[in-house]
């Protein structure tokens, strides 16, 4: 209850009793729970694994069906040179209009690790999550078509109930978001001016903890994702393939300069960035950011996130205030990967012809992705590694919402009004395609469903749809859309 | 024949006519050549692969008994913590004693790359080596049951002709050269009293190219193989998982410290190293040394050097005579192999919880494996690095034998008598066991043996032992062994 009062002191906007009632409404979705879950298990069965295309254009033709049932007048199957986007129209006939970010792509599986096959969907026993609770276990239960689902039917209930939405729709869905969105801006682009008079975007989500807090963030950091590769050529060393290492004497090693490459980036820590012009771009956190900090910081757990990473301690022996300031306030600099030569066990002497390695740069405001590209290739050449290829690269800006955006506080109203307390970090460290809409159309973009889930990207992914405690069940996060809808139309 | 004479004129002791009429053994092993083919095709049949420990315990065995039939009154199996050595003492009643190193071992196999099965040691046709040519190909043929079964093929003719052999001969035979002699001090340390007694080292080899000219190194540069691995622990970084890369913010890096650590033992380049007291151990170059170097060099092929190695240039654009200099007189520092978290197709977002990366250091006289292993410790300790591990390390001393010692000017005296060119490098730039001869007992050690092979540690690794030039064929080597012995029995 704490946090729910800071919250509302800091964030939340005067809450208005809803003019609609909305009390049909909640029962449609309760009597149509088990159907509703059968369409979320629907979605779920049909594959769409982007990397490996496999099921991809069946789903994209279900998510075009889904939108023309749920309402749209308009619905497209929008080419791209990858997979295709769906596009949906729905009008109200309101003042509002709410754009919806969808993604109908979903990671990979390794089917042998996962305890009930990913895409059979199967409703299976919820356990920790209290008793009798049920979950649907599959790929894309949490990420992302558990909760585009739920939305979805939380919209049919509305509209079987009241005949009508209090916003207008506009659907924008990719199926290469696990792909790093290769051609979401083109999509976009493509829909520019009609999405600029949206007031607002969702990216239906789930925000609830087994704790039962509502967890939302207001923005995302920027990434570059780089290959580099240093190879034999005309500058040195072996161009075809390993050499004898007792040749090193008098031959260059491509390892080597990847190596070397790559420390001139960083201090010894590995923890300072040192590429010249890095941080010119980075903006001062604003008062209200720094406000949001402060108010977040006593309920960071940093025991918890110690304990998930397996550290013993933060970097540079970090307290809990400058973890969490890095996390949200500097950018950052990994390696992925790295290889080159013998990996084997025991000795082999070699001297290899290629070496290479896959960097992430997270970004902060207002660093951009493309001009980071190009310091890191400057950096490269002003330092002597014009032999250090960048083999490819790809990335997102950093994404960031106003706290005091009409989603935003539609949805902290919304949580207020159905007593779930919420913690609102300023943003993740984590990157997302969320800065189309945010930097270059200038849309608050929140995620948000006040639903339960997990295993993204990992086995077992699921979300949970029944459960003795009301609020975490299927039926209270689709009710908690209905309310987001009504108050955003509000607002 | 240019060559030949520089060597006379820089190496050669004048030449004696050999005091025996060797004639008769020459003859003896004439007409029983296929039966001295069929001996080392026994010798390959019998798998003796170290790594594997496949056959070791048999050939051990069979080792021992050849030495015996040899003539040798003792012989023995030597246990060791790995596998076992045999030592073989033959007393000719001379007051010349001849050591011989000898590896009983050989290199694992990937079977489904031979033309021909690698233990069948069959006999075919040896493509590129003149007309009706033969070779027999199998595991070992070149390195080095072939030279060496030939040598005993050499003794048993001189035995069979004339009873006795002009030189007491001492064997030293391991299982594990493949592996990197790790037991090796242990057996030459027991016998030490005894092996000091000695006048010199052979070990039997293929020093003919297919030129036709032979080629002599005096020594091998040291070693030292270390395996390097950075992982999260109490200083930081993930422990027990690779977790997400977003966090990298606030978390160390394994792979950075990796990184890092490698890249503070050299400068950009890769090429000098920046070790303290690395370079304290090296001493000057002799005289003669830089007199072989100055004779050697007009016969060096950088170009076929560069060709076989696949380089545009050598290091920091050395010229021919920079780069011979480096590869004899300047130790150095190769990665041979790096890896660290994901190093698959496209992008995986992942900060790994280690790193880990295999070196080799080249080393020349008087600097010790040991001694540079600790240097390397120091060094790491010493920039706060000590968090990256050194997991293990292994390594040789250089050797290095003196050009003007009996068993060298035998050799030279052996080819000059036979018209044979030859070239002689001060120390070839691999490594080798042979320091516990050289450094330990100071006894001067020559790879010797007038034949030709190759393929070792690859694929159709073969011995040419049948050609219509005679200088070509099994029984031209194995007369240079007897040659040696009478020779060196002179000098």
């Amino acid at each position: 209850m704490e946090r729910r009062e800071f919250v509302a002191a800091v964030l939340a906007a005067p809450f208005a009793r809803a003019s609609t009632d909305r009390s049909k409404i909640y029962a449609h979705i309760d009597a149509n729970l088990p159907r509703h879950i059968e369409r979320i298990q629907e979605y779920i069965r049909q594959p769409s694994v982007s990397a490996e295309n496999r099921g991809i254009k069946e789903c994209a033709e279900l998510t075009r069906r889904y939108l023309a049932e749920a309402g749209c007048t308009e619905t497209a199957l929008i080419p791209t040179p990858g997979h295709p986007a769906v596009w949906g129209w729905l009008d109200a006939g309101s003042r509002k209009t709410l754009a919806v970010y969808w993604m109908y792509d979903v990671q990979p599986v390794n089917e042998s690790e996962w305890t009930t096959p990913p895409f059979e969907a199967r409703l299976v026993p919820a356990n920790g999550w209290g008793p009798d609770a049920k979950m649907i276990r599959g790929r894309g239960a949490a990420n992302q078509k558990g909760p585009e689902r739920a939305f979805l039917n939380a919209l049919e209930s509305i509209r079987a109930v009241n005949g009508k939405l209090p916003v207008n729709l506009m659907f924008v869905c990719e199926g290469e978001e696990e792909l790093g969105s290769p051609n979401l801006p083109l999509v976009v682009s493509r829909y520019r001016q009609r999405l600029a008079r949206a007031d607002g975007v969702l990216f239906p989500f789930l925000n609830l903890g087994r704790d039962g807090r509502a967890s939302f963030s207001l923005g995302n950091k920027g990434i570059v994702y780089m290959e580099l590769e240093a190879r034999g050529g005309p500058q040195g060393g072996p161009k075809n393939a390993e050499i004898h290492s007792s040749q090193k004497a008098q031959v260059d090693s491509p390892v080597w300069r990847l190596v070397q490459a790559l420390a001139s980036m960083t201090d010894p820590s590995g923890n300072v960035i040192r590429i010249e012009q890095f941080r010119s771009a980075i903006r001062k956190p604003t008062a209200r950011e720094i406000e949001l900090f402060e108010r977040y910081l006593p309920g960071y757990d940093a025991d918890a996130v110690m304990r998930a990473a397996g550290i013993d301690r933060f970097a540079d022996s970090a307290d809990k205030r400058e973890a969490l300031r890095r996390l949200w306030f500097e950018p950052s600099l990994n390696i992925d990967g790295v290889w080159a030569g013998y990996t084997g066990p025991g000795t082999k002497t070699i001297l290899p012809h290629k070496a290479a390695a896959k960097i992430d740069f997270r970004l902060v405001p207002d660093q951009s992705a493309a001009e980071i590209a190009k310091l890191v290739r400057k950096h490269l050449d002003g330092h002597g590694f014009t032999d250090v290829r960048v083999n490819w690269w790809n990335g997102y800006d950093p994404s960031q919402s106003d706290p005091d955006s009409p989603p935003v506080r539609a949805a902290l109203d919304v949580c207020r009004a159905r007593g779930v307390p919420v913690q609102v970090a300023l943003r993740l460290a984590g990157s997302a395609p969320h800065y189309l809409f945010t930097r270059d159309l200038k849309l608050p973009l929140l995620s948000f469903g006040l639903g339960s889930g997990g295993g993204a990207h990992s086995r077992d992914e699921f979300l949970v749809v029944e459960a003795s405690e009301p609020a975490r069940d299927l039926a209270f996060c689709e009710k908690s859309f209905v309310d987001l809808l009504y108050r955003f139309a509000e607002i």
